[in-house]
């Protein structure tokens, strides 16, 4: 991911100066490699832009926010804080959590132990923590081609040599060529992938291609990132196992309670080898120190409580109605050359436009015109290629079901205008 | 930082595993550079006896937790989860909390704007991003040689090549040396400093000092991160304003709820140019995607109801009476022989021993004999010398002072058989 302009040393020049000036502009800061290039993009303008009033946002990945169990929340908050002030306090980070989440985990069908588990703040430091302890800069990753853009940001702090894998929105990752790229000679410092309610893809592997992936991790000693943030968010009957219950060393997985919980409380979770530990310690305190123990706090109360598995069961109801309201509604709205998969788990369905066709021109279009936005697939490009560019990805968790009929009736007109 | 056996390819075994096998044991993950050698110390093992039961602790910088505002926590909170379902939302920083913070500032003797604060995760976030953004791997870096070793560990992510400056505990920060160097070639990315109640001499800089750093910062452009984590605790009169007092450009200013308020919150900011604080946020995107929203909902509602102020005053008086009472204690029951300073603000006091004297062997003697501890000099050794091998450091903030009497006269009897 590095570019030879990211190689030179660069200055970021005060507003009012000219970039052209800013090496030797008085005042300019010396930046390092990477960051000059580091600014605003216009798709992230344009998802920006979804957030203003009267627009129907599927863009974003958003759980529900009023589903959000506040007032047990509130009532953990307020037995908490008088009885615990230690919850406020710099703390190793929580125990009683740890056993919680191997029970957590257990559910998910997966065994492990407390010594096992790391609390990091959201999956996403989870993916940062484990890329520095594995990846060299400019070291070889394995991932999708069609990829979660925060992994990808989190790894290009490593300016890693990323080895895309080929995928789609109706099997997903292609791991006969995950092996044909091992069997080659490639020596990558871990495989990510998202097995369960992909983002953005909205598939989930099939047992066949779970089994021949960790066979695949176990013949070539490749540890697997498993982001497992959608994981419990299945809607068609019980979810497929994680790839971690398959293989308890080489597959790394990464869990948290964004999705089925809150966001705003920054709790997930790492199930690793015992020995990692002490070096996840480390690099976590190296960069924030500690976790936001008083959310983690406040979560053991809520679990403590008995309070998620109903709360996951609701969001299960509540979002495949969504599911089932979007999927309908792009039946009825959309015209006939659009194709999109129907996903078992997650947040997302992904849509394909005729080839040739630009997902994110769409968007401008159906911003200015119809107020609706999604995300254009290239947003998720990995190799930066425009392989998906003719894709978008739709949320159907943020919206409600009476909202999603009219947001894609309003997408299907202008999708419609721009192929005509 | 980075040593030779760090820049080989280093191997983790399982734990029944030998070392010398490790690199081709089956089982073994490959480890980026840098990832073995990360492993508990010593001095980690014996500061962390330094909790167990028994023992009276001057080890850890921490606050008060007996202080904590939980009362007015719990109201804020019991306010906000009803109301706000949106403060357990993925979202942008608060801007609400920015504006209080450009307000805290100006009681700081700041004056700035909310285009000009960053929120992050703590202050320990802050030096990463800040380090990620201006440092390169293996650029130079200038710090005291005697400094907080969460900075450390925060650098050292990033193999710089560190220029230490000499530093006491009676004036702090050798400013005509750090200009030598500066007139010498060095061209370090930024200095790192802690011009307040200093973590862990104690020491804040007088005003000429501070004046002769910021002007220097100005001649030779470069960026000084001001950690003012303590700058509010001030006990003798009005606290010295801070260098970002007296430039807004070259100052980059980081502060902290974790010492005012409450550390496990995880909240703190970054004061530094506008231009900066694009690529601050897709950094921070990187790490870790968001800020714990919910926290600082919490801490803005606390601000909103004029507690702060209040609290910090209190803060001010309590600790107060604690570094008296150790003063006080150290006078009663420290043989002569022993120096210590007398800290205007913070939470630390700094103790030296003879020279020659080892004061992590003097830990080993008085938690095994007397049940009290405190933290060597060689924790704060940014150059790995054993420059500060007979120092070390107390904390008073987080004992009572009716404690701390007991606990130093317990120390002064492990200091004198160790002097014996």
């Amino acid at each position: 991911m590095q570019t030879d302009t990211e190689k030179t040393q660069a200055a970021c020049a005060p507003p009012q100066r000219s970039r052209e000036s800013e090496a030797v502009a008085e005042g300019s800061f010396r930046l390092a490699r990477g960051m000059a290039a580091m600014t605003g993009s216009r798709l992230r303008s344009l998802i920006g832009r979804a957030a203003g009033p009267g627009v129907i946002s599927f863009a974003v990945g958003l759980p529900a926010a009023e589903l959000f169990p506040c007032g047990e929340l509130a009532d953990a908050a307020a037995g908490l804080l008088p009885a615990e002030p230690r919850s406020l306090q710099y703390a190793v980070p929580l125990a009683i959590l740890k056993e919680q989440i191997v029970e957590l985990m257990a559910a998910r069908g997966v065994a492990c132990r407390p010594e096992q588990v790391f609390i990091t703040s959201g999956a996403q430091q989870a993916v940062d923590l484990v890329a520095r302890l594995l990846l060299d800069p400019g070291g070889e990753v394995l991932i999708e081609e069609t990829v979660y853009e925060g992994a990808l940001m989190a790894l290009q702090r490593y300016s890693p040599a990323v080895l895309a894998l080929p995928t789609d929105a109706r099997r997903g990752l292609d791991v006969e060529a995950a092996a044909a790229r091992l069997s080659s000679g490639a020596r990558p410092a871990f495989l990510y992938a998202i097995p369960s309610g992909h983002n953005p893809l909205g598939v989930s592997l099939g047992s066949d291609r779970r089994r021949a992936l960790v066979a695949l991790a176990r013949a070539h000693r490749l540890p697997i990132l498993e982001d497992d943030a959608y994981g419990f968010l299945s809607y068609d009957g019980p979810a497929a196992a994680p790839l971690r219950a398959l293989d308890d060393r080489w597959v790394i997985y990464l869990g948290s309670f964004s999705k089925i919980l809150a966001p705003a409380l920054r709790a997930g979770w790492i199930v690793a080898a015992e020995e990692l530990m002490p070096r996840l310690s480390a690099l976590k305190h190296a960069v924030d120190l500690d976790t936001p123990a008083f959310s983690h706090h406040l979560i053991a109360a809520f679990l403590a409580g008995g309070g998620l598995a109903r709360h996951v069961a609701r969001l299960r109801r509540e979002y495949a109605s969504r599911r089932d309201a979007m999927l309908a509604a792009l039946a009825d709205h959309f015209p006939s050359g659009v194709s999109w998969n129907r996903p078992t788990g997650g947040l997302f369905i992904w849509v394909e436009l005729p080839r040739g066709m630009d997902a994110t021109l769409l968007l401008e279009g159906a911003l200015a015109t119809e107020g609706v936005a999604f995300t254009p697939g290239e947003a998720f490009a990995a190799a930066g290629g425009g392989h998906n560019r003719h894709c978008f990805r739709l949320c159907f968790s943020a919206t409600p079901a009476e909202q999603i009929d009219d947001g894609i009736r309003r997408l299907g007109r202008a999708v419609a205008a721009h192929l005509a």
